[in-house]
């Protein structure tokens, strides 16, 4: 399989962690992608190849065996029932709907972090401060709504909701190191006991290649 | 089960389609939330029911037995399955996989026309015209993409990546009135054949009450 990837986007390093987890990763072709800073509004050049395999143009994209699967969603899906026995994520039933409910909110917090960060990539006379202040304030009340809500609930098995909560609150330190902590310090406390696993470690974001 | 709704979302309207489609409308409460243009940029005052419901402030948002879903996602994934004993949707294998490809394709063009919207609701001075440009360019390779990869295998069962595939076409005729079906001529004559479906005529778009 061909998977698309940056090493800052954290909807692929969710991809990555998923499939190391999975001990998969020998099954995968790792294609890098370069991004100039005005992906923020502008359509840029890529390579031929990943605009043949995605008409989105954004990562990560997944070609495998008869199907091209072009958000970290349906990849997550694919690959926990077609190479993790429904491992990292429950088929269906009570565990699903929950695991969906907090990966909701903690795909809402990713979403909001690269919204806020295509932002910033604008020029001064067209970035909007209250955007930013909008994005940051929605991240920080799913930062709550997941220590209130969801942690009580986790597991000890660090499946695809944990995973998707743990790169949100990575990408956090590592992009903007602003305090989400004060507003979940149980959620960081939680984070902080699993951010040296070898899944996490080997994925930590790194800035993209512009060129 | 409680809704969150308002009548101009394509996200509200693809998991009402899909309510409709499984007949189980008299299980829901339907509740509208208003939502002033400010919207674009800025954390609106919310109802205090919907801000409890949902730290994202965004719709669709679920109250459902023992589980509040927050994106349409996993409200289309838990509807179907609990439901609709997946006739909207494979619950596993090749079928779900081919319609979760058509789905991320639908669904990055209804995020890029939302995010046009957003933009277009911005004042003159902060809105982005290359922006603009990059929503409608992705919506109409994706409508293409739909046609070349997606169409020919679109069955006689109106299930949930056509739903998504049908709100995604009628949204860019309601809101932006653009010629995409230039990009997508096929596209267009499918759409036109499933307009009328009693599930998409009882669900018309209408805009959003501000106040």
């Amino acid at each position: 399989m061909r998977l698309y990837v940056t090493p800052a986007s954290p909807w692929v390093r969710r991809v990555r962690v998923t499939i190391l987890e999975l001990g998969i990763e020998n099954r995968f072709e790792f294609v890098q992608t370069k991004w100039p800073h005005s992906w923020g509004t502008q359509t840029v050049a890529v390579a031929p190849d990943f605009a043949a395999a995605t008409p989105v143009l954004r990562i990560p994209a997944l070609i495998a065996d008869g199907v091209t699967l072009t958000d970290s969603h349906s990849i997550c899906d694919y690959l926990n029932a077609e190479f993790g026995d429904y491992r990292l994520l429950a088929r269906e039933g009570t565990a699903r709907w929950q695991a969906l409910a907090a990966m909701a909110i903690a795909g809402a917090i990713i979403e909001a972090q690269i919204m806020q960060r295509a932002e910033l990539l604008r020029s001064d006379e067209e970035r909007s401060n209250d955007f930013i202040a909008k994005m940051r304030d929605r991240s920080f009340r799913c930062f709550a709504d997941l220590e209130k809500h969801h942690l009580p609930r986790f597991g000890a098995a660090f499946e695809l909701a944990q995973i998707t909560t743990a790169v949100a609150c990575s990408y956090d330190d590592w992009r903007y190191g602003r305090d989400w902590r004060s507003s979940a310090p149980k959620l960081a406390a939680w984070y902080d006991s699993v951010a040296d696993r070898p899944s996490l470690k080997a994925t930590q974001p790194a800035e993209t290649p512009q060129h």
